[in-house]
């Protein structure tokens, strides 16, 4: 069905069914001027928003709207993450060409529930417009935080541990293989799409780290490794090592880098959308932590490197030798 | 000077100053993964978000960088001012074609920040990014309100007045003018353009209005006057009568429907974008409220219509006549 047979009135009416998802605080939802809720008043407000747009951030045809959706709502859940955050609302805004289906636009929404749904986040407003072109879709996500648990990138201090919350550089393992339309026909590269296509927001993982004080600084890994870790050094006006070997590489991009001839270390400090946190954590309590996270979670939390006192990025190899890390991530308009 | 020369962080860099415009309550403004600010425990949240496309709600050669980043943000202001509440917080997504050059952009934040300066609202974090063809602005805003003030749709009842803080139809009229590229040469058709490109968000007036308990719904006059009326009888489960000369159509908008030979009434009944708020006011305390309005304000609040029982909205010509009012604001995706 066309989406103009319905009109905008009946294209949110349709598509706002179950984006209520915790009632309790919310005053009004979709239909108003504006959303109201209430929030918790010991804690503080987080808000975030990521704008993605066709052709840029995605091909319409190489993405189902389920994948779209939930990604679009991810990578904002994944900012409330790397504060420490609880996401509570998210606000969809959506310009759609005429030559979308409704079918695709009401696949973007269940994969934005599905997401919704497993971290309790309700769906309370947005905006729907006409594109000429492009597919647009910006999504707002409010979270809330004690104030005295926040985690920002300007409080990494010399001596601090960096640790990763899962491996890096499967997201861009799974690009190439969509962009070279390789086909996912190995359990491996299954992993490495889905790596892409439906990261997993730490979010139970951003509280754990939030509420040790030890932890320091934290950052999403969206625009890679280097950058990212380039945000925090830059933040805190500080420098950091990464230990080559320790950096996490899965099984699965090894077995990718070996058959498409990359290196799995340069893939994961450059690739991004990995959207795992960076955190430092003060070198005394680094073990103690690294071990109640292997417990909580039954994964490890990586211990990839130091921050340190000078203003540079070094990556040491196994034989000693080192290099300057770029901040090769990610860099809208950017010469490249 | 060319985006792609200082990059996406050269880029946040430059447009960020001049953005933290009221700093108490801020903990984190732009430049993390989130933004982070208090808020008055006493008081609800209320968030609010438009999308702008080029091409479907603007002509980038028809319109400056400082009027489209002014309407941007006066556009979500306007929400906050519906609901009755205080604008707090703003953020702003903005996706950039490589064609777009970056005094235009400039101008864009450079309109926002005269209008946030206005208003005492910060900008407090956003998302920049790459377009293929279309330049695109997201703004999301939060406010706060106490809860008992809140102005909803859903609200008025059978006996209400209605009022319009403000002329209408002088929007559409600017539109109109731009759209066929008749130039500015009387201060009628100037004051037409600014009511189109410059509206003024009406917080102060929606203030006055939340903190009488005797105004019931409001809603801004954004798809246009028998739009948002349907929007305030459909929520409330009401009818509406307006009567054709109470509508407010002002001198400037008289002069250009005489000129071009357009009925000002049908103008003001479905020109969008006029920013005013329409309200409903119970029928003993309408006069008061009207004349404690005009004084605060020094300009009328216009008695337009009442609502009724019925689920009709109709409107009466001063011969006695009626004729029902179909909701022919805008509507996204709708076949003409």
């Amino acid at each position: 069905m066309p989406l103009k047979r319905i009109g905008e009135f009946g294209f949110i009416k349709k598509i706002s069914r179950g984006c209520l998802i915790r009632p309790d605080s919310i005053i009004k939802a979709i239909g108003d001027d504006a959303a109201a809720f209430t929030t918790d008043p010991a804690r503080v407000s987080l808000i975030t928003t990521d704008l993605l747009v066709e052709r840029i951030h995605f091909l319409r045809n190489a993405i189902s709207g389920f994948d779209l959706g939930y990604k679009s709502l991810a990578v904002n859940l994944s900012d409330i993450a790397a504060m420490g955050g609880t996401a509570r609302e998210s606000f969809v805004s959506i310009a759609i060409p005429e030559d979308c289906p409704l079918d695709y636009l009401e696949a973007i929404y269940d994969g934005m529930k599905d997401l919704a749904t497993k971290f309790e986040v309700n769906i309370l407003g947005g905006d729907t417009t006409g594109s000429k072109v492009d597919l647009i879709i910006n999504v707002v996500v409010h979270g809330t935080i004690a104030r005295e648990e926040m985690l920002c990138r300007d409080a990494a201090r010399p001596g601090d541990i960096i640790f990763s919350t899962g491996y890096l550089g499967d997201s861009k393992a799974g690009l190439h293989l969509i962009l070279n339309n390789i086909p996912a026909d190995s359990a491996e590269w299954r992993n490495l799409l889905r790596a892409h296509l439906l990261p997993v927001p730490q979010l139970a993982q951003g509280r754990f780290l939030a509420q040790r004080s030890a932890v320091k600084a934290a950052i999403d890994t969206s625009d890679g490794l280097s950058s990212d870790l380039g945000h925090i050094a830059e933040e805190s006006g500080v420098g950091a090592v990464l230990y080559a070997d320790k950096i996490p590489v899965s099984g699965d991009l090894k077995e990718f880098c070996q058959q498409f001839n990359f290196d799995p270390v340069e893939y994961a400090l450059s690739g991004g959308e990995d959207y795992t946190l960076l955190c430092t954590v003060s070198p005394a309590e680094a073990e103690v932590i690294a071990a109640d996270f292997q417990k909580k979670f039954k994964r490890p939390l990586f211990r990839i490197g130091e921050i340190t006192a000078g203003k540079e990025m070094n990556i040491i190899f196994p034989d000693g030798s080192s290099s300057p890390i770029a901040s090769s991530g990610w860099n809208h308009f950017k010469d490249e």
